[in-house]
């Protein structure tokens, strides 16, 4: 039993109960509080007299991040598996994240290490919200992927850095104090060609400007190369995890439930999953009408000429104002938290043809829906 | 009679009488000029001696986004929904805008609060404008559909903030008063991951050179993620609304009117709408061609070797140089303001595929025409 | 026969004569040069001794560029069009830029006008070389068709312009000599956001440099988005361009003369036109097979085991890799200048699906080329 | 024999013998040390006591370097070619880079020549990497393809570069040190246009500032063109290089050999080619399964329900998952290097519509592992 509190609470499902959202924004905080006043810490005198409260409050920060570490230790533990969940745990990367959060914090402080061990390991706990954030994982799947042309990418610059450099360096060596040297040059060529232009180095002859525009121009094109490379990478897996995610969540849904594996997968690149709050209004009477939506899990109200009804997950709407190209005939609003699947109207066509039996049901459901609310209003 | 006169006042169609086009200007020009007073009057003694004739101008902008305001509220108690129509409108966000943009500083001036607030509520007046530009809409569709890899790329760059000034202010902190502690290392590495480079900061020993190097290269992919995945979003959202905006205006052309809904959506991603002032020539005699139109609203005349003739709204031209790949046949010039849908050579076929009736039609049409041509020119 | 001879002195066709290209390249070099020297004469004193040739090669430029409008004149007169051409051409954008390019100046001298009026119209003579380069109405294109996303996205810039000076004046201004005023702020505010980071003016106390940091991460996306709207713009104006060429070269070859336009539209979107050098060598036998071509004008020659031929415009050649998957049976080279087009092995089945026929012909070629090669080689 | 045991050491392909590997990291990491201590010899005094030990070493680099070009020169002449070999090598752009990788740097030093000619030459050594890096050659072949369009955006550049400066010129000149003359103009306009900023050079007047502000702007998405459009074409050259090289490994599959060479092309463009070491896992059994796999050189080990067995090259896997929409039915791991092509979800259906055989053949496959697996449990 105390299990299964315990996995609920680490639970990161969006229908699970309400402690578990309270228990993971009570650690972001935390950690952030913790980070924050890590960094604040190295500014002298910054707290002031308040200078005991912050440090109290540092501690109990600490010990928040601690006992999470426990607690999922102990709820891996109670798991079925034992001693192997807890190794497993341990040296997960986000058991090593939450470990680092706070083990070497404490010992040095237990040994009386210098403040600056402190200071680094406070600034490591901020990868424990890594666990609250796909980002990571996401980029390190894109630099996976994307090694060969970012080092493609790398060489060019390297040859560019090195090759602009050098002749600067010809050029204007006994004029310019910030070009003695090549790696002098090198520091004036990479802020060049990152665009960044501090300004500490400049060159100071006429050809050395002449020369120096034409870096600032290469820079321009070539920098941008690895920009747009990790950019488009990480669109595409973004796009491709988002597919597995729809993927999956269709395959539950009853509606689809006949349909074959090959099939599912054209629905999934049409289909995009959005989540809905307690009382959002998804679409209005008399709206213009772009999708359609297929109820994945929690409920919403339909209020329209055929009165008001509930639909539950596994249900559609919105279908009749694509089917008969019209304004939106009914004002739909979510009961409770929900997810949807999104069809756009764009997609509406080349859904239907590929699954014509689906067409079938939802012309049937329409047709039905439509009738009802006609007997209604005469 | 005065509701429908205020209605037509206030119109953003295209087609509205010439009234409502220069009422927009009015407001819009009173707007930037109230605003750019606000902001010049912070520059002290800016206006020499004009400055009483500034002040009076700018009472008399405010009384104009005044009077805006009270017109729009007597337009919506004027329309059959009254009190509702009055609410509505106070509280929609361009309501909110064009109360905020008058009443605060008349409330200021009345109360002799201090000149800061005349300032500040000045600038706000700004948003008025929102109401002409559908790009803050956009803007907040995109914010909103986005979010979630906008905040996976902001945990990323809060990492390579935190991380990066760590490092320098290790590196530094001895010896560089601008990185005497991590926040004050955090500016650095903000200014330098953005691209910007202030130069007020800059690393001073040699290892700290090199590690700006690094921050300033990672900078350039790490930063190029949120600027990509707004850029895409916002094209994205932009072909979106022209979608919706083309579907409708499709339905509307009685040409396209025997056609079912999926088969509009179809069309619709093809066709893009354009809008022709009067006088302008779309296409000359002779001319490669590269498209043909569907003329939604206004009116074309066509000059030709089959005579001069008028093309009203659901009519369509541009078809032959197509169909018979040859170049244009006739000189079409607008005859009045005009909306047309375009049709790309590129995606012709593909449109007349989807839609063989349509075809015909269009081949039927032509073929009508060059006979005509023939019997004239014989 | 002068008319004649002035019409392919200023044709631009590739396959014109060999004057025509000099005269090009001659009228190049002197706009270059003349505009040059107005650029370099604002330096007091850089030609020193050299002043009077320089004076003298300036003269001389003028001349061939006042020469090169009167060429123009001329050969507009003697078209069959006389006055209306005359006047058609000193009208229009590029007659407008060659008079410019050297009236005013010349104008200038013998009224003896300052020294400053010389230099500005100098500086305008570089417009003539928009004749050469299709980019500046390509450019034109792209505005007029993305003016809207431009528009909004320049009102959303306008607003952070706006709100962000407004915040850091409040913040900055007692303290701060570049924020004293709104105006003053606006200037590091767009300094800012456009990344540009002169470090004139910077942010000084610590809330200020809080918010500066994220007006410089702001910046980063908002102003991303005329880049990439403009980018995007170029680049689908740029692929429109080269379509409608294309469409036009296929529609000469003989080749494809029994297709309908319809299909014709199709192909073109799957080739690409490349310009091939005399001499240059397309594929070497042994090599992998990537593409086939269309020859549209010019010569190649073909080595391999069936012997050496030459191949005619309407020709095609390359076929025998694609269709058998094995690595280049043969060697290509241009005997003359050559225009192609190029059928990616990506899109080789594409454009057999849709012209059956076409397949058929390339079959039947392939198959009397190998069994060429095989009597040759037994 | 010592011609293949010359041709195997300095293989490239992934599957040589190890010996071809540490040749190729060992000659890289030599001319890596090579520039690296011919940069930093530029910085006087640098390696202080240990000069004498960086000379000696720098010798031992050249040797290595040179000693690697006699090695090709020599597996050149042992080839069936000969002379004609060794010239081709010699000759090519790789050969000339080896050459001048050590040549003139030796006859410096045995010449006397000043020692600016030893780090001139030092630098260029850093081409010999070329070799071990497609990205010259991928940036050659964009250069090529694109400098129609790059050279439009130059020319839009340089109209306003000449414009800018020249407006700001005429501003500023008689208050601005650092707008003298146009050229000096020019300067700050490039500076701002390519987003430098350095500072050194500011407009200095409110009306300078304003039009700076919109230069600054401007520069935006003028400058961003050249960047889109390199980027842009070297992402396309990349893809284009992988198709060709998936399509000749698709080609060698004999799962695929009965297909037509049009149908290869089709595959080819739905497959990517990875590459794995030794001993990683490729799927664990219970992972939601995203794609299938086809083995195209090595061996791998499958763990599932049916026992364990190993597939070879020419065997595929991960196809249960796809077919029945479920989790990973086993753990499959590389027992050697291994070439895989991956066939994503969102392709399957797609790839099996293009070619029912092998989707039989994969069908079939899998029948018959999933009844021996019951087999085994029952």
């Amino acid at each position: 039993m105390v299990a299964q509190w315990l996995e609920t609470l680490l639970s990161r499902d969006p229908l699970a109960p309400r402690r578990a959202k309270f228990y993971r924004w009570f650690i972001m905080l935390a950690v952030v509080a913790f980070t924050g006043e890590t960094v604040l810490d190295t500014v002298p005198g910054i707290f002031g007299a308040w200078e005991s409260v912050v440090i109290l409050a540092d501690r109990l920060f600490l010990t928040v991040v601690a006992v999470d570490f426990f607690v999922r230790l102990t709820a891996a533990w109670l798991s079925s598996a034992r001693w192997q969940a807890v190794v497993g745990y341990v040296f997960s990367p986000f058991g090593l994240f939450d470990l680092i959060a706070f083990a070497p914090v404490a010992l040095s402080d237990l040994l009386g290490w210098p403040h600056d061990v402190d200071t680094a390991f406070g600034i490591l706990a901020f990868l424990k919200l890594a666990r609250y954030s796909p980002a990571l994982e996401t980029l390190g799947a894109v630099l996976l992927s994307e090694w060969r042309p970012l080092l493609s990418a790398m060489f060019i610059m390297a040859l560019l850095v090195l090759f602009t450099s050098t002749v600067l360096y010809f050029v204007e060596r006994d004029l310019n104090p910030g070009m003695i040297s090549i790696p002098h040059a090198m520091w004036w060529s990479v802020v060049t060609l990152a665009t960044l232009g501090y300004g500490d180095v400049v060159p100071l002859s006429a050809l050395g400007k002449v020369l120096g525009a034409f870096v600032g121009v290469l820079g321009l094109g070539m920098f941008a190369l690895p920009a747009s490379i990790l950019a488009s990478g990480f669109t595409e897996e973004m796009r491709r995890r988002n597919f597995v995610n729809t993927w999956h969540l269709v395959a539950k849904v009853p509606f689809f439930a006949k349909l074959q594996a090959a099939q599912i997968a054209q629905l999934a690149a049409l289909l995009k999953m959005q989540r809905i709050i307690s009382g959002e209004v998804l679409m209005r009477e008399g709206d213009d009408a772009d999708c359609m939506y297929f109820l994945i899990s929690g409920q919403v109200q339909v209020s329209g000429p055929a009165g008001t009804f509930v639909l539950k997950a596994g249900d559609f709407f919105g279908e009749i104002a694509l089917l008969q190209h019209c304004q939106r005939t009914a004002t739909v609003s979510a009961l409770t938290r929900c997810q949807v699947l999104v069809l756009d109207a764009r997609d509406f066509q080349q859904f239907t043809d590929k699954s014509p039996e689906i067409l079938a049901t939802i012309r049937a459901t329409a047709q039905a829906r439509l009738s009802q609310g006609e007997e209604q209003t005469s």
